[in-house]
């Protein structure tokens, strides 16, 4: 599944760890996520015969959403109506569940307005228009600075940029950092943070077929869910949205894909790569297969603990297979060779202008070993993967910010910046329940990673654990702590205490006199965190500097058709639906629900690959119904996409909504280095399986009427 | 569940990095792993009032049955029927089983003895007797030599003497290394390669609870199999046997369990722990998460898949748990102070007496941390972790046993001393099915995990792929290797070839003209790999000697009664039938079958709390039975075991059998370091539960009469 890493990666981490190296890589064919305001107009005219008007971008710009929580999704109605994947919604669905309502397993219809579910924490973005401010950033930059100084004075500046902007337009305001450093552009986005559930299928058969499937083509999915944006309390009234197409797709249709990738790495060195290869993926895989573990014996308990792990043990499955398909590209000779042959053209060509300066390519790995020197303590600390817990998660917000807000605006931690202060406290505030035992089950978990990590000896181990084992530990702090909302309080039980917003607004002397043990241990490890991400962001901005060198060159040479790696922004792709050949067989690129039933029946019918009840009882009918059987459910095209894609809208030549990213097949993992269509594809839900399966399976009237699909429904059913 | 390592962990990495660190520890109450020739009497008598005849002692060690494949037994009847767990005789039911028998899951019940299935490579070991050689295996070695000339003195000493004694009495003949290096004992074994299944319950009733259960207390599992040891082709006349106690232990019961504990550390410096804490079970631990997560990938791939995966998967997640129990412990303040402030005292009394000479103490720290520095790679390449398939164990025995068999026999590497001979060929030769999907998946996982490890420009990582990636060189490996036995070849295919016997009997001549790839990988890695294993083994040495001056000073201070660390030798524990206190409840010591209906129903008979068809069935019928309801199903005890003790018949003071130990619970995981009685338990299920399943669920009448039991049943059933 395309899903940005789970949350617990704090931003922060990603921030660090994921270090954005996006720089031009020299398109072909369909590849290239594009930002709205550089798509490269001739080479579509060329390649597809198509010019896309203004019209047809705007609406397709501001019906296009990202979920903050790591995904995409589109306006489909005009009262705010936004589709997305299930797995993009399951955050939610799993926050807005409890012991008595399981909405990420069973699914959930709103009957009413009335009866659709607040998210506790979901926010929303639609972009409303991109600035380029490049120049004014690089103009606080000199070049006498040393590389911490020059990150500071960039990081002032950017934040300077995004409150004005703030100010003056009420809008979002974020200074994405593209071509690594080559540009700086100001996306203004409107916000939704009221955002309720309407409805979300069950995960049976949002994700049919399981992990054994993930990342598997053919693929039988219904991975999607609607949500309504509110706006003052009312549905929001949204001037553009997504019209459902006619028809669906045939193989040979162009189709466009406009969401939000979140990360690659084509523009990477070689240097960053061997890294990525040899240090960052191999301990993301530790880390994974450890939580893997750890989650799967937990949900063993007992149905309880099946489903307070069920969104996090699908989010660590995913990232598990995911990495495990960037690795095997990394671990093969032939993309090395080949990115070694262009690096060292482009490189010969940029290394002899230097005149005596030293080479960009040997800053990048000089700051790289620097980076991957300190990446372990990094990820322990900054990362917080030696203390997992959201109870640990909002001490640190607290603690910070009370700390940060005593600073001007631009010299705090990013995160901390006046302009993101309403996200940040979404998030601190949301009312998710979080439940003891598996947040004891996790931090005595990363507590005991801790201590193997840095050994039993470690004297920031000995501080941390406090002359407790690691569980007792986590259970003493997790008792302790009021930084969260508990979930467990049956009934006749008094509910626990939460202190975040007291805390929170008490600032520097309501933290400094409280005696939240969470808190205190949030308070223990920040200064050597601190120090870890200050060596790390100043590494950064070398690579930075040295990136934005290897991108002047690249831009003089090859001119403006260069599209920038990924940054969880809005970009345009555009493919073809399209077979391939695997082990000489041709995978045909729709597939049906006549594939679904006969997949569950070659099966067996046993799970991953059984159906759930509702679809059991309409199957004797839907099967005899041969016009439901032949519609399309699944496609795959040729279209570029990565994490963070999940959920994008994919449009017809006419704008309109044909399909649903949800996933790319194996051969697509290695995208996040390299394009290629040979056999990589993403996998979109069909719209008119999702159209047939609403209407005939579900029966969700009032959602068919507001698609504009409910006469055309009660047609096919006559 | 006490299991021993699974095999994939080769004898060789387990003797190099389970370092015996064997030491005698003071006893106190029901402590104690006591080999048959040294046992405590006086205590015995002392603290439980009895008196052990020698009669008695003759027919529990001579009942008592070890499985090579990590576990324990015991004769049941005069015609060799043996009795031990379902998870100890899973590696049998996974290899006999294939496509479309599946015994591991489903079951097996020999309806004749000519239905009796011969297991493909199992071999049992009775302890006949055994002789003290201390004195001439150290007169072998003199103080002069340096480590790796001492090591190789005595590992040719024991050779010699272990072949003199297999000549002399046909008997499988081991010097065994007690006190790690305190003594060295011979044991003769009398041998049975040829062993049969004669019945086996459903996994789901073996292992209920599963994941969830294992380790822990209440339990409620029909851990039991039931083999038979042929001779010459008939079921062999046994000596001695166990009869089956006529009533079940109550609360309070002495009980004895005669067994073979696999290893334990409680003689471990504290230098030692720390390492194993820091070094070593961090590494095993990111081993079994790492194929945990492969193995249930596998396994979701389809019901063949989860079959051939099935024992493995089992006992992966089975050494992940007990090892995180022992991190726990290890992680325990309170455990290390403990252990801190006992080897200050000892090496008060020691160091006093060097006269300038270094401190054993030390020596062995100096040691380990030299072992530390090899592990990983050591575990990599002589551990085979990184060429994880059956495939490349066979090619490796085939390279080694062409160029060691060149060699005297006290020179070569210890597994292919002569004596050893019939052991090693069994392995070799066994028939198990191997799958190439299976074999390919498990080794592309572990080639990625070498070259992420050693990273992926690493020269031998770079031999190793020749130039393809993990998953095409995986590939290639396995398709063109012809050293095993195929499981897959479907009706009208063509058998594969498998050229073991050809190559091993041809030698070196036949292995240096093979161009299998699988051995052509064992030959590039094993130079590299003795290497390591050198360094290993004198480092090994020097601790053995170290080791050895703090036995004999402890020896002279404590007298006899102490016992060695365990080391996969007969033992004999006892303790008794007890309950314990847990989060201020009382945990009673004897479950029922009531009981484990009970949990059934509590968790909703969803897995791994469903129960098998046949239990199905019969449910209404025995609920209405009072007394099969109130029948012993477990108990638990103060016994002192640990793994490798799976399967021990446990007997009363009359030497009747009334249990089989088949775990211990959670707070019996730091035993390997340290006993303790206060919430530790050994888990047995009970005689009385055998018995009444066999007879009431699986009506088995033939094995009800072989056990004497036949009877008995008949009355309650009137």
């Amino acid at each position: 599944m395309h899903r940005l890493p789970p949350r617990r990666l704090a931003p922060s981490l990603a921030a660090v760890l994921l270090a954005a190296c996006a720089l031009a890589w020299p398109a072909s064919a369909d590849e290239g996520m594009w930002p709205f305001n550089g798509l490269p107009a001739e080479a579509l005219a060329e390649q597809h015969d198509v010019r896309l008007t203004p019209e047809w971008l705007e609406r397709l710009q501001q019906s296009s959403v990202r979920f903050n929580s790591g995904g995409s999704g589109s306006f489909v109605s005009a009262e705010g109506l936004v589709l997305t994947n299930h797995h993009v919604g399951a955050d939610s669905l799993q926050k807005l569940s409890d012991a008595t309502h399981d909405y990420f397993r069973n699914g959930f219809t709103a009957a009413t307005r009335a009866d659709e579910l607040k998210c506790p924490d979901l926010e929303l973005n639609v972009l409303m228009s991109i600035e380029d401010v490049t120049a004014r950033v690089e103009a606080a930059v000199t070049p006498v600075m040393s590389a911490a100084d020059a990150f500071a004075a960039r990081r002032a500046v950017m934040a300077t940029i995004e409150q004005e902007s703030l100010a003056a337009s009420g809008l979002r305001s974020d200074v994405v950092t593209l071509y690594q450093g080559g540009a700086y552009h100001l996306y203004r986005s409107k916000k939704y943070t009221d955002v309720r559930l309407v409805f979300a299928p069950e995960q049976q058969i949002a994700f049919f077929g399981g992990d054994a499937d993930n990342f598997e083509f053919p693929r039988f999915n219904l991975d999607v869910c609607f949500f309504r944006a509110y706006e003052s309390g009312m549905p929001a009234r949204v001037p553009h949205h997504l019209p459902w197409a006619p028809r669906p797709v045939a193989a040979g249709d162009l189709v466009f894909v406009s969401g939000h990738p979140g990360h690659t790495d084509r523009a990477a060195t070689l240097a960053e790569l061997v890294s990525m290869r040899d240090v960052r993926i191999p301990a993301d895989l530790q880390q994974l297969n450890r939580l893997e573990s750890l989650l799967a014996a937990y949900a063993a308990e007992g149905p309880e603990e099946q489903r307070q792990a069920a969104d996090d043990l699908f989010g660590v499955r995913n990232g598990r297979k995911s990495r495990l398909g960037m690795q095997a590209g990394l671990l093969d000779p032939a993309v090395i060779a080949r990115r070694r042959a262009a690096e060292e053209r482009t490189r010969g060509d940029i290394d002899a202008g230097l005149a005596g300066k030293q080479s960009p390519y040997d800053r990048i790995a000089a700051a790289q070993r620097e980076l991957d020197s300190i990446a372990g303590r990094l990820r322990l600390l900054e990362g917080a993967t030696a203390f997992n817990s959201r109870f640990f998660a909002h001490a640190r917000t607290i603690l910070r910010s009370a700390a940060e807000r005593t600073r001007p605006n631009g010299e705090r931690l990013r995160e901390y910046r006046d302009s993101n202060r309403e996200s940040l406290e979404l998030e601190l505030f949301s009312a998710e329940p979080l439940y003891d035992t598996y947040e004891t089950a996790k931090l005595a978990d990363s507590l005991t990673h801790l201590a193997a990590a840095l050994g039993g000896d470690d004297p920031l181990v000995q501080q941390v654990l406090a002359g407790r084992s690691p569980r007792e530990r986590a259970a003493e702090l997790v008792r302790g702590t009021t930084l969260g909302h508990r979930g467990e309080a049956g009934p006749g039980e008094a509910a626990r205490p939460d202190s975040r917003r007291e805390l929170y607004a008490g600032g520097d002397a309501a933290v400094a006199a409280s005696q939240d043990p969470m808190l205190a241990l949030a308070r223990l490890v920040d200064e050597e965190s601190r120090r870890l991400r200050k060596i790390a962001e100043a590494a950064q901005e070398v690579k930075r500097q040295a990136h934005a060198e290897i991108t002047r060159a690249r831009f003089a040479r090859e001119g403006a058709a260069m599209y920038p790696d990924a940054t969880f922004t809005l970009r345009l792709a555009w493919g073809t639906v399209k077979a391939y050949e695997e082990a000489d067989r041709t995978i045909e690129p729709i597939t049906t629900f006549a594939g679904l039933f006969a997949r569950a029946a070659a099966k067996r019918d046993t799970p991953p690959f059984d159906l759930p009840p509702r679809w059991q009882a309409e199957r004797r009918a839907l099967e005899q119904d041969a016009a439901f059987m032949a519609t399309p459910f699944n496609f795959a095209s040729t279209a570029d996409i990565i994490g963070g894609n999940s959920g994008s809208p994919v449009v017809n030549r006419a704008g309109e909504l044909v399909g649903v990213i949800f996933d790319g097949n194996i051969q697509s993992l290695v995208l996040g280095i390299a394009y290629d269509d040979t056999q990589a594809r993403a996998v979109s839900v069909d719209a008119a399986g999702i159209r047939a399966a609403v209407a005939r399976v579900y029966r969700a009237n009032e959602l068919l009427a507001e698609l504009g699909l409910a006469r055309a429904e009660e047609q096919s059913l006559k």
